[in-house]
């Protein structure tokens, strides 16, 4: 079935290397790719479905570069609290009477928050992951995923754990309709050996898989890595050779001038998780410093527990004010350039540059539409601006992803959310005991 | 008429002393008065109409304590641009232009966004205020006005602004049926003279006015102060004698130690902009060391220029996560702490914590409704905790000030928003020449 369509009658903001907006414009799609982009064309007949935007805002679908969905159980259990007892007397706890059951419906209700509100990829390390990426070919969102993976236990443990993730990693690449990529995931320094961490990236490398892993969110844990290893954490994972696979590192706050050199030779990926690292008083990554080194910077949410949301547009917002606020500079990170690291950049964090991130021929249709007729977005002056500035993931009409509708009139068509919402309720009670 | 009113089934965040909360919980109120908190009663018969919250979060209107609310126009005309430039080149010859006319309709779109967002109560400073008091006395929301007096130009020209401004705070205070409250308000330090300022704060004597003024926005603006007049702000406006009166400032982004004792021991109150003074990179205003001096914070959007939306519950996150970040300190600022600050604290900056900020008996109905049937509020836990770090102003269902319903389903009655668009279109069209 190849029905062309094409919506008409919006601002369409492409996010294309020259940053085209089309004021009255308009995008057509057919077998989930983009197949026009521009102005309004004189003649709609050949199309099967023309859909009227209304003088909307159209864009790329937001891309959410870091995240734990099945940890939503946990939004708002525990805030407020030190690191360490937030972690060890509320999180950990909890999560390990996690069942495959458990991992699903958490993974349901972040998917069901992220398609709300205009994300429409998002990457997520957990384990369990055949659950997630059920979760993934069911409700018509793209994601990347990994099997987090933590090194301690036994042997055994550790044997069987590489092989689960190596598995899912080989089984799900190009899933659900091409939807779903993969990647390897050592968790961190922290929580596995080099040898362990070497056996991870050895099977990256037979699989042909990027790597994804935490890297110098809190000071304790440089000092951490310094203290065992002799080594910045860098200079550390460069030791292991983690860096000659395609590297997207999780948060990257406390990073030296010498180790963003070495990011920027290997072309390793930042995921700057900003609201979750100042949430739980990480500090704040410099981003300032990561892009005068040409190092590519993406946005992550991290996980519902630590942000506690996963409206990618609070990222949006923060990463184009915090940087001016702490740096005194009211000219960073322009509306445009955080606009780009929501989308594009997202895209080449996640490699996928080719198929996704802006709104141009040839790419899959993951398109978002913003209703604009709330004071948020009057006057009509610079869309990208208002998108930036005075948005919000809850003002997201309609979202498609490879060209399907999977948002309509802000409700999410293809999760059942009363059942999501009854099941996630009956499953928490099981974890707190 | 008395009608009596009730709302039932619903989670009643009181933000009392004691911050009760009702998780089956019921609020009544009669002629604009809270009547009843507490849980549901059994018997509801006696009441004229009984509205189901549908177990809805139920809070008291948010007050936002800094704004200038005609400057909506301004939202996303010029952004990312160094302080200066913007100022001069971008706000100052378009505000030039400005008629009662332009007052009018940028107050409403302001108001509009205001209530849509759940903020019952907000602080205004502008001129042409005669507009903003009938703006307000028309739409039903709750307002602190104060016509901001620049002393540039002629002794004639601040004679009749002086004027202007006494008339307009001893015409309006008290009006419309009591929501309007006023202040006197010399707009800073930069911008009047010593001489000038001790006026305004003499009229504001002799109205028994509270007093509104800008202070330390920006390291430029202490430095000119300390070269003018060889004293630190708070010092310059203490000498002049200023905090004799009750003092609501805005900003007090750098202040030293010696400054907060001073401003602790005259109980001055502060309005924290922390998205404005971000986003024009003023810096971080001090709110840990504020609060433990015992200086009373509350929350300020400043105008939507500079924001660039008044969707206080912006701020209402920001101000939990930025100081835990900034400060490595992650119990800093809990949520519950936060809330207080958009609220009750909100009511004490503007004298008005007898009457406005909590939900309690005897208090005015300013009530808002959150609207819990989307991901954001799921799994249901604390629910404060889910306001302020996974809600959005615009998951605000209904919003009630002084008993009367003004926004119903997301939508606001009393405004017609279609006419407001239009009016803010065609009037900006006449700003920019």
């Amino acid at each position: 079935m190849s029905e062309r369509k094409i919506i008409v009658n919006g601002t369409i903001i492409t996010v294309n290397e020259k940053n085209d907006v089309f004021s009255n414009g308009a995008i057509a799609f057919e077998n989930g790719d983009i197949t026009y982009v521009g102005e309004v064309p004189e003649d709609l007949s050949s199309y099967d479905e023309v859909i009227d935007a209304k003088g909307n805002y159209i864009l790329p679908g937001l891309i959410n570069t870091h995240g734990h969905s099945p940890m939503s159980y946990l939004r708002g259990y525990a805030d407020d609290l030190p690191l360490e007892q937030w972690l060890q007397e509320k999180m950990w706890p909890l999560e390990e009477r996690y069942t495959p059951e458990h991992t699903r419906w958490g993974a349901y209700l972040s998917i069901l928050e992220m398609l709300r509100t205009g994300t429409t990829t998002f990457v997520d390390m957990y384990d369990n992951l055949d659950e997630v990426a059920q979760a993934v070919e069911y409700s018509g969102i793209r994601a990347k995923l990994c099997r987090g993976v933590i090194g301690f236990g036994s042997d055994e443990l550790r044997k069987s754990k590489l092989e689960e993730a190596t598995n899912f990693a080989e089984n799900w690449n190009n899933g659900a309709d091409g939807r779903i990529t993969t990647m390897m995931s050592p968790h961190s320094a922290y929580t596995c050996t080099p040898e362990y961490i070497k056996q991870i990236v050895d099977a990256a490398e037979k699989l042909n898989l990027p790597i994804h892993i935490h890297m110098s969110e809190s000071k304790t844990e440089v000092e951490q890595i310094q203290r065992e290893y002799g080594k910045l954490p860098v200079k550390h994972l460069q030791s292991i050779g983690v860096f000659e696979r395609p590297t997207l590192l999780a948060h990257a706050v406390h990073v030296t001038e010498e180790e963003m050199d070495i990011l920027a030779k290997y072309d390793v990926k930042v995921s700057h998780n900003i609201i979750s690292n100042l949430k739980l008083a990480s500090g704040i990554a410099p981003i300032k410093d990561f892009l005068e080194k040409g190092i590519t910077v993406s946005l992550g949410t991290d996980s519902s527990a630590s942000n506690n949301n996963l409206d990618l547009f609070e990222e949006l917002k923060q990463v184009a004010i915090l940087h001016k606020g702490i740096q005194y500079d009211s000219t960073l990170i322009t509306a445009g350039e955080a606009l780009r690291m929501a989308t594009i950049n997202g895209a080449q964090s996640l490699w996928l540059e080719q198929s996704i991130g802006s709104l141009e021929v040839g790419k899959q249709a993951d398109i978002i539409i913003i209703d604009t007729n709330q004071p948020f977005y009057h006057p009509k002056h610079d869309a990208v601006s208002h998108i930036v500035y005075a948005g919000s993931g809850r003002d997201v009409n309609d979202v498609f992803v490879k060209g399907k509708q999977v948002v309509k009139n802000k409700e999410v068509l293809t999760i059942d959310q009363e059942k999501v919402f009854y099941e996630v309720a009956r499953l928490f009670k099981t974890l707190e005991k």
